[in-house]
């Protein structure tokens, strides 16, 4: 054991995420390490606002033959090759432990946030991505109805692969618990039972009062790199009141809400100057059956951008992150850093 | 619920993984959509033997200065750039679950596969790929001595974040046991002291039985595709016997190890027709105090390729996987099928 004393800046140290209840391996010193892999191809080009060969644009035909009505704000149908089927049989069960099987049911549907081609979700007018934000909450309330978990999510950018420039997101309905949200269940829960608490009440409390990695605070909500964050420039964006699913959201919430959306989304555009890749997406108090207590939950939006030292150079989870344990190169802290740094005007509202 | 029959190749469903206690979503339906994102650069091209500019090739300078020596076989040295330190100082204990830190110490080191520059695994002579064993046994039980886990792994193409052609591997060393191995002794002693049997032993053995998931088998091992795969063509290579740690192989079983390895990955180059990017590594018992129970561990190594239509569309992992589940395209039968179909000759070596 050497005599130096611990900095969390220069010695890799683990973290752990109590919310999945899984630990991280954090190599700050390492971000200095020479690069000769691949290149990503960064988005910087300007779109059209309207391509005639998109199947998302406004009155453009799709695979499937359907027709795209002249939408103004929003636009959802269902996913032509969805994932999942609304009925598919149970599966028979097996004996054996080694071999266990599920039969599921869901739908998958996808969002147009904009007729406009070019426009990703911090290009658009405040006005327009609430319009997102009371589409993600229709979506998820109509289809919570019949199914216990619905994801929302977006994957923009190649980089995430999504296969389709216009500006878009996802919804998956499913009869199940995925494994991420089974997990923050079991977690949350046990927090609550523990301290009588709210875990991610009590932790945004915390990191308004000490400040390292917040990146945009509004009147409402907040936007921070979270302590035990994986990706380069991972965020968690949280109200600041107690709110277990969106449909809560007052009205004022709301249109806050997508004030701190277009923030946080400009000034990740802003840190390489390109159309930031990511996935993106809400996790929430699940469709229980009435009466079940959802009191641990707390409504949050999670960011995963790959990106690491420039607009083509991204970490790649691989190797010994597959098999072991993930690993960043950065602190939450130097990340949130550098986010704060930058304008959170988008660079090409910027002149 | 409909009335049709549950068919595994059309219906969606869940497969429960043993070994990590995650689920993974099947939906063999959706392997018919179409195409048009990301492009990966495929690796189909010849390279030289040896290349000047290259830090791995035999008596070149490396970017600490240190310059290889004239190598034959195996070459290990420690990485320039290591995401751990020998000698880092033990964090400060946290009282608040919500910011817990974990001091850790480790090292890390390559191993050049072959002083051709041009030579993957595959294209290995078996006596070569012989060698790389008894390099991955001897790195593993001197840095056994020192650290509880050590990580054996290679990252193959520049879609896996290889940042270097010249065949190589890592070594990664640990003073804890990461994440992934954590939840692999919890479940493997759980079936252990439920069952009195070795949970990967009995898998093997309902495997052969089956056939169905088999996709190469020596004297020695079998290579298959697990049940619960979440990787397209993702497999497990294990021994047939009870084999707790490399270094209980006999002459043998690392001899015939190295041909199920050449044809294991020459079925991988074939599938496509291109050098098959992954990442691959070994779990075993961890180095845990001596009298510590292991006999739930079994030896194995997992593949992990991305690849899933060709040699340049790829899986990803993105959005809802992360957010949610990892999800699949085609049952593990399909490709377990896929790849007994071609033959473990590779593709140059065929003329
Ligand atoms: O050490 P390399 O090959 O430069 O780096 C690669 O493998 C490492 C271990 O899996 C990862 O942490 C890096 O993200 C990846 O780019
Ligand atoms: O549905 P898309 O955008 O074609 O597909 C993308 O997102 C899905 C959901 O995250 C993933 O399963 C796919 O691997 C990815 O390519």
């Amino acid at each position: 054991m050497s005599a130096v004393e611990f900095n969390p800046v220069d010695h890799p140290h683990r973290r752990y995420n109590p919310l999945t209840g899984q630990w991280i391996l954090v190599s700050p010193h390492r971000a200095k390490r020479p690069w000769s892999g691949q290149d990503e191809k960064p988005s910087t080009e300007q779109l059209p606002s309207y391509d005639e060969q998109c199947f998302l644009c406004p009155t453009n035909e799709r695979i499937s033959g359907d027709k795209n009505p002249d939408y103004q704000g929003t636009y959802v149908f269902s996913n032509d090759f969805a994932a999942l089927m609304v009925d598919s049989p149970e599966a028979p069960q097996s004996t054996n432990p080694l071999f266990k099987t599920q039969g599921v049911r869901g739908l998958s549907r996808v969002i147009c946030f904009s007729p406009d081609h070019s426009k990703t979700l911090p290009e658009l007018p405040v006005e327009k991505i609430r319009g997102v934000i009371d589409t993600w909450n229709d979506q998820i309330e109509e289809l919570g109805k019949d199914y216990i978990w619905v994801q929302a999510f977006e994957n923009k950018g190649e980089t995430m692969g999504c296969s389709q420039p216009h500006p878009h997101g996802q919804i998956w309905a499913n009869s199940f618990l995925p494994n991420e949200i089974e997990r923050k269940e079991h977690n949350l829960k046990a927090y609550y039972q523990e301290n009588g608490r709210n875990l991610l009440v009590d932790y945004v409390e915390a990191e308004l009062k000490d400040g390292s990695r917040i990146v945009v605070e509004t009147e409402h909500w907040v936007a921070l790199v979270p302590y035990w964050a994986a990706w380069p420039f991972e965020t968690m964006l949280l109200p600041k009141t107690h709110i277990r699913r969106m449909s809560e959201l007052t009205d004022a919430q709301r249109d806050d809400l997508a004030v701190a959306i277009k923030k946080l989304t400009s000034r990740y555009d802003n840190l390489f100057q390109c159309s930031f890749p990511y996935s993106m997406g809400w996790h929430y108090a699940p469709f229980f059956e009435q009466g079940t207590d959802i009191e641990h939950w707390q409504l949050h939006a999670l960011f995963y951008p790959p990106l690491l030292r420039s607009a083509s150079v991204r970490k790649f989870m691989v190797g010994y992150e597959m098999l072991a344990e993930s690993q960043r190169d950065l602190t939450a802290e130097q990340a949130a850093q550098r986010l704060r740094d930058l304008s959170d005007i988008h660079y090409k509202e910027q002149q």
